[in-house]
Order: C-alpha cells, then sequence, then structure tokens
C-alpha cells in the first residue's frame, strides 16, 4: 500500500526575472509571494489546505504543470505508468513524467500539511482502498 | 470596484476520446470524475471550496491552463492588461488572454460557491481593498 495526492501546481515561467513573474501572478491571483528559494522558485499564499501554486524560473516554454507527491514516488511512478503515463526522468528526488496526451507532470516526495488524512491510498494493482 | 479569484484549472487535452482522458486524470489524482458537458468537459470532484479541475478536449496542444473568475470580466481583463498580461480572444462568455512570459488563462464569469467570501475586491486602479 502507497498514498498519493495532487500536491500543487507549477507556473512555468521561461524567464530570466523570477520575481517578476512572480510579481504578476501573485497580483493577477491576488496571492501574496513569498520569498525565493534556490533562486529558482516562488511559492504563492494559496489558502490552508489547498494545492500550492509556486513560480518556477524554467529554460523550457513557458506552461503549467501539477505534481503528485506520494509517500512511495517510486510506487507511485508505477502505478501512473499502468494508467499510460511514462517516464521521462528522475531529478534528485523527483520523477518527470508525461500524460497520454503529453501534458509532463511530476511526482514528489510528500509533504502536504494534511497528507495523513487526505491522501488517496492505492493497493499493489493500483486499487483505491 | 470590482472582484476576482482564482476559479480553477482546466486540463487541455487533444483527444477524440474525452472521457479516456478523464479516466487518466481521474485516477491519476483520485478525484471522481463526472459527466460529460457540451461533449468537450469533464469536471473532476475535489474537495469543496478548492479550485476546480476539468479535463478539456481541445483542438491545440494538450496543456494546462488556470482560469479567473470575476463579477466584471471586461474590469478584471483591463486590470491584467494593466499588469503586462494581453487580450487573445473573447469567446462566448469568457477572454483568453496571455501571461506576460506566454502562458494562456482565461477570464469567466464568476460562479465559485464561496466567490463572495473570498474574492479579492480591486479599485479603479487595480488596487488589492
Amino acid at each position: 500500500m502507497h498514498r498519493s495526492r495532487l500536491a500543487g501546481f507549477m507556473i512555468d515561467c521561461r524567464t530570466d526575472d523570477l520575481d517578476t513573474a512572480a510579481e504578476f501572478w501573485s497580483r493577477a491571483l491576488g496571492y501574496p509571494a513569498g520569498e525565493p528559494e534556490d533562486g529558482k522558485y516562488i511559492k504563492l499564499g494559496t489558502p490552508d489546505g489547498e494545492p500550492y501554486i509556486e513560480v518556477q524560473k524554467v529554460g523550457h516554454a513557458s506552461r503549467i504543470h501539477l505534481d503528485i507527491e506520494s509517500d512511495d514516488v517510486e510506487a507511485e511512478v508505477r502505478r501512473l505508468e499502468k494508467l499510460g503515463a511514462t517516464r521521462v526522468e528522475a531529478v534528485r528526488t523527483w520523477v518527470v513524467m508525461e500524460a497520454p496526451d503529453g501534458q509532463r507532470f511530476c511526482v514528489t516526495r510528500h509533504g502536504h500539511k494534511y497528507f495523513d488524512e487526505t491522501a488517496n491510498r492505492w493497493n499493489e494493482e493500483g486499487e483505491q482502498q
């Protein structure tokens, strides 16, 4: 048995100016911008318990992608492969995947405040428990 | 004065098979899939009050985009233009826009259950009230 849930959405911005990108999305959505992390990420202050929204400086084309978090990244990747997603690459602690219709998304280590109460539970066959 | 807030995220799928696309995202995220609307949209059952997630059949490349909802779409579009976004096209009741770094997003009529309690308020100058 392992667990997973939607963690949040990353707004990938192809830019050299992370602060300006985060300022736009902060003002557009009305959520305060946090401090930069690793010079690449700025988290927006979404309501407690809701999926996170982070602005990320990237080198590829701008887009939005989502993150699924799990207490067992490898088991979650295998579950998603059985659903038709493909593994693109492993990066540090997360795995980049591609959905059947082409959207990229990531499987990350769990960190949600309410993960224990809200995560989905999956058995070895990928059935929801 | 007008109001706006993040409404939700649309998972745009370039596919002829909306049901299969929605089935993948439903099982990936662990949210039940609803019934198709207009043959183009299937809503996933996200927790009460959280931004919606809908799977949409599209003709362009697959991606994720976000929707901002407002009680005055035109005033919200003008506010976002002042922040650096550009107007792409008006479609029925909503307006497609492009963020400074290139992501497409939509400004739609408000419909969130808790819009009155949770929307941001903006004055004529786009300052938060």
